[in-house]
């Protein structure tokens, strides 16, 4: 059904042997996730004594589907939410509708983002919504203010209002709409599962990350997202096609936003490699050149994390660039309002790194 | 050392027998607390399904010290952040500066605060410092925005930068400077551990938690704060005096913000009832007329969770008056940006209500 979408990535069948792991609906009961114990897997300590600690699960597959390693219950049915969003826009690209609206590589990066709301980002969207004839007035996404501080101060002294433009998916949505545009659905009502675009991007989801898409919730944008299990969210990012990762390697300012963390990740990661965090503590990457694939599910949902426990699975993996200091990432510190330093986070239990 | 603080609540001394419970110094070791497995006590769920989930402990103790009812480990070392302030408060009153400066109940209250920085805060405090003779200049608690929105956006939009005093711990900081005033100490330097002020604050909690005071920490507010069994921390709500509680009572807006569910929670407690959140999943909470106190501890620090667990147990302790509809406490809805219901939070495992 979605055929462009595997012909995108020649590494999948380049492999004779595919040992392609059917992943299946797996999605687990209520009962059977509040009685798996997933390890501890980051400690935030203040003075030197563990004040808090976040538990959870993490693997690393390939793009075949070979666990590589997994660190707690890489099963589990996890909602991946914004840390979907390259496989949402697998769409995008598969049905042709980004090559027919000559979508540039800053364009898909922002169909990828969670971005700041920064003019960087505001610009782009409002202007390749403007090109396909569209405004922020068609994006479903509801509206708040911008997530990068700088930006959202800027507006309030204006006295401007945040609009659906400075959603952080409000480039997620153009994609959705421009899909729509392209294969001839109602640009209103995008949002539904049911709508053309929505079936088709869980259509493509399913299909690349070979699991079930029947378990659709709504996500903090209003567009659907699901649960599927961490191991298949890993597989979706081992496989994603260079017409995604590209853009997002080339743009991390684009899909997050200026100071975050998530863009000194990817700046750090050796050739290629990208990564997208979601909200209620996900993260996920990928390393296409290894033709690996990464995901982390904080179980409390803390995405403080999710940073940590990634950069410390990233590092034992050959995920960073040899002349790059991740010390920042592996161990950012806590500090108070005078900016004293009162503590850190630190990689913990199986992840330990120091 | 401290016998007016214990004199201010003549209802630990009708009791003839006390079963008064040495907690000692039990802070424990980090890796005892990495290998404890608190349950799970809060659900968040998405649609139909659990997305994150929430371990802790949390107990309720008299003031004898008695342990009425304890889920997880509830000796384990805490730090309780903002639910010490009215701990921290009874040096104030104890070292008889409250009086000294005919402190009202709304200054008092503000002295148990983490507010919101809104007009109704800042006004009071400004004020209470300019009788003392002193300014914001002289808190050392550092800046940051207003926690309460529309209050921050006044700021911005005026152009106003904020002060020491918008910092939510202003009441506090306030407290410790007429402290100083007081006892005759330098008001420079009041939030060092060895400064006059901080050993007295110490003193006191340690005498009426019985607990060890020798795990010093910085708190967000540089001000010191300390790790603690979360028994001695409901020990010590358990055994607050009239003359912090009935403040905390009669001013809940005073003591946390406009719209924020501490207010509601508060409202809604049973005759005298009194709770405050602490950073990093911390709520205490006290029942004077019951004589019962009451300690969460969230693992992860997650503020959302410790809220819902605080609710359930008050629920099952009769803590609530019982014309009052709790269920926004019990199960608060999770919205997304358009104000769709997504899911909610609930009380679960041991805490399951419904």
């Amino acid at each position: 059904m979605y055929p462009v979408i595997l012909a995108l990535d020649a590494r999948i069948q380049s492999n004779e042997t595919p040992e392609l792991v059917t992943l299946g609906p797996r999605v687990k009961p209520e009962d059977d996730k509040k009685n798996m114990t997933n390890p501890v897997l980051v400690d935030v300590i203040r003075g030197t004594t563990v004040e808090s600690l976040h538990r959870g699960a993490a693997c690393v597959v390939d793009r075949n589907g070979k666990l590589i390693a997994a660190w707690g219950d890489a099963e589990a049915a996890i909602c991946p939410r914004s840390s979907l969003k390259p496989l949402q826009a697998l769409a995008l690209i598969d049905s042709g509708a980004a090559a027919a609206f000559t979508c540039t590589s800053e364009e898909i990066a922002l169909a990828c983002a969670s971005h700041g709301g920064e003019p960087i980002h505001v610009d782009r969207v409002a202007a390749w919504l403007k090109r396909v004839g569209l405004s922020h007035k068609e994006l479903e996404c509801g509206a708040h203010l911008p997530g990068t501080e700088s930006a959202a101060r800027a507006l309030l002294r204006g006295d401007e209002k945040a609009t659906a433009i400075h959603n952080n998916c409000s480039g997620k949505h153009t994609g959705f709409l421009c899909c729509a545009l392209h294969i001839g659905a109602a640009t209103k009502g995008y949002i539904a599962p049911d709508h053309p675009v929505q079936r088709r991007v869980l259509g493509a989801i399913g299909a690349l990350c070979e699991c079930a898409t029947t378990n659709v919730v709504i996500d903090g944008c209003s567009a659907p997202n699901l649960f599927m299990p961490l191991r298949a969210l890993a597989l979706g990012w081992a496989r994603l096609p260079d017409g995604l990762t590209k853009p997002m390697k080339a743009h991390p300012e684009l899909v997050a936003g200026t100071g975050r963390p998530d863009v000194e990740l990817v700046k750090a990661m050796a050739d290629g490699g990208v990564a997208k965090a979601g909200a209620e503590g996900v993260f996920a990457a990928g390393l296409p050149d290894q033709g690996l694939g990464f995901a982390v599910k904080i179980d409390d949902g803390a995405g403080r994390a999710a940073l940590v426990a990634l950069a410390a699975i990233l590092r034992k993996h050959g995920g960073f660039r040899r002349d790059t200091d991740v010390a920042a990432l592996l161990r950012p510190a806590v500090t108070n309002w005078r900016g004293t330093r009162t503590g850190e986070l630190r990689a913990a239990g199986p992840l330990t790194t120091v």
